[in-house]
């Protein structure tokens, strides 16, 4: 049987472009008894992959990796039947075999299966621990969230609204800052490709700043650091400005806020706190099924679509969550 | 009966010169009743006080203000005796009257006075709290301080070593290297003048940076963060790299190292914590008493000399707390 997937030709320089991937086809051998044949339904693109691409092209050419919703087509291993759909790393093929029977697995589907690798999954769940565990919402607080009509953001300031925070978002286009405003329901939102950044967060934010999800790093940021609050928390989830430049940008002139602000950043990857996706999922999938919970995706059609569904993140031609469906669900 | 103290003649433009300060002489009224009169014997600068130099002049030309140690040498206010030693924020001047006898008292002296604006006092309290509530030290890890042989720096390299740390002090000469290597028992010392600061940082720091104790800022923060280990604490206490620049200068261009590191940067202002200071002197004192932890001053003479003392910080001239005594401990 033939399969696809996306390896890299080559590291990107910058931004990358469809000349560094390529599309590879490869026989798949038959079971052996032990494993079992997934087919991939959707497979994830993330900003975060940029980073994982510095390491250039592998020999031979091997599948790139990332968040894939996937279905159980045939299997010779106990623990994991046919027809039973599992979430795992390996996207960027349409089919792989497992031996392992430990793959996380969706049991009740309380969503479109696309939704379990957006608002239901990584991008979710990175989402609700950061905005949760470092940026500590209060009611009455202000939070900024920066590519807020993204993945993530979409659901931060949207778990800032429950908390009854004033949400602001920043975006980047006005479709999405309208997005913001009717759909997630956000209290103002900015886009920043209109400029003057620095007097829209006055503007928008009259209390100033005490929580910033930080999805973005660059000017925002610095913007972001003259407003803040005392004691003002700043989850550190992502720095999409940064990771396709050639040379490194210099960073805010005035981390000195922190100091005056008593303020604190704090980093994090979601994949350390893998015991909290249970409660996650407890919190989060009833408000995505009764619809309390807002989403939108954007989703490219077959693997060879996949390397432009990356490059669209960076162009910011998502709104929402970016994925790609690799087959028809069944 | 006259007296004396500094006032701004104008807001320094960039680095502070001994022409933005003048010295005035006031006449003070006689001691109504329920007033005591204070006689300063040390005074402090510190490199914060920059910060509030900014308003400029005042019209009349107030005395600037911070940290003070003084005796009460007249009173007609109950609850604060003559003869009593008082912690005020009355600096920058040889005499005052206070109708207040909530001052903070020093009732047992286990150290000379100065060391009450010291390793005892503001810069001391600041170096614990920070170290151990932020930094949250464990046995094993490494620390790197900067300004390791300051006020602040001095303390937190001592405690860090006491908590079990490797403690890698940065410092602005080769005899506070050698302090902080012999006197302070630092375990490496860095001079950040001779250049070369990530190769010797990597070098002094063979596992990696677990806490960085920030009072620099600039070219130091972005070479730490560089070499910061997963779950790594920057306790951010001042940049006095950045206290007088004319224009600010670019932050580190590798913040987004916080995310793959899972760190985090948090600012403090010790003034917040008051209520923790009797803990910090009954832990702190004792090892100031039997000399298990070293403190140096340097001290000038006479209320003149204070302006020259406060540009002297921030050309790195002193070792330990920098101070002015204002007159003879009776």
């Amino acid at each position: 049987m033939k399969t696809r997937h996306v390896a890299l030709k080559q590291a990107p320089d910058g931004m990358p472009s469809l000349n560094d991937f390529q599309i590879i086809e490869a026989e798949l051998p038959d079971l052996k008894p032990g494993e079992a044949l997934i087919e991939n339904l959707y497979m994830s693109v993330d900003p975060y992959m940029r980073g994982m691409m510095r390491a250039g092209a592998s020999d031979p050419p091997a599948p790139l990796s990332g968040g894939a919703v996937g279905r159980v087509v045939r299997s010779r291993l106990d623990g994991l039947p046919e027809g039973c759909v599992v979430l795992t790393g390996s996207g960027w093929r349409e089919h792989f075999i497992t031996d392992s029977a430990g793959h996380e697995r969706v049991y009740e589907l309380s969503a479109p299966l696309s939704a379990y690798l957006g608002v239901l999954g990584m991008p979710g769940f990175t989402a609700w621990y950061g905005l949760n565990r470092i940026g500590r919402p209060q009611a009455g607080e202000t939070l900024v969230v920066s590519a807020g009509a993204g993945a993530v953001g979409s659901l931060v300031g949207q778990l800032g609204k429950r908390a009854g925070c004033r949400v602001v978002g920043v975006v980047g286009s006005e479709e999405k800052r309208r997005y913001a405003l009717e759909t997630l329901g956000y209290d103002a939102a900015l886009n920043w490709r209109k400029g003057g950044l620095g007097a829209a967060l006055s503007e928008a934010c009259p209390e100033g700043i005490d929580i910033y999800f930080e999805n973005v790093g660059g000017a925002l940021l610095e913007a972001v650091l003259d407003r803040i609050n005392f004691g003002a928390r700043i989850p550190v989830c992502g720095m999409i400005s940064q990771y396709n430049l050639k040379e490194p940008e210099p960073g805010p002139s005035n981390l000195f806020q922190l100091i005056g602000r008593r303020a604190e950043m704090k980093g994090y990857i979601i994949s350390d706190h893998g015991e909290l996706k249970p409660q996650f999922l407890e919190e989060v999938a009833p408000l995505v099924a009764d619809g309390s919970v807002q989403y939108s995706e954007t989703i490219s059609d077959g693997l060879e679509s996949a390397p432009q569904a990356f490059i669209d993140l960076f162009l910011g031609r998502n709104i929402g969550k970016m994925a790609v469906k690799l087959n028809d669900e069944a």
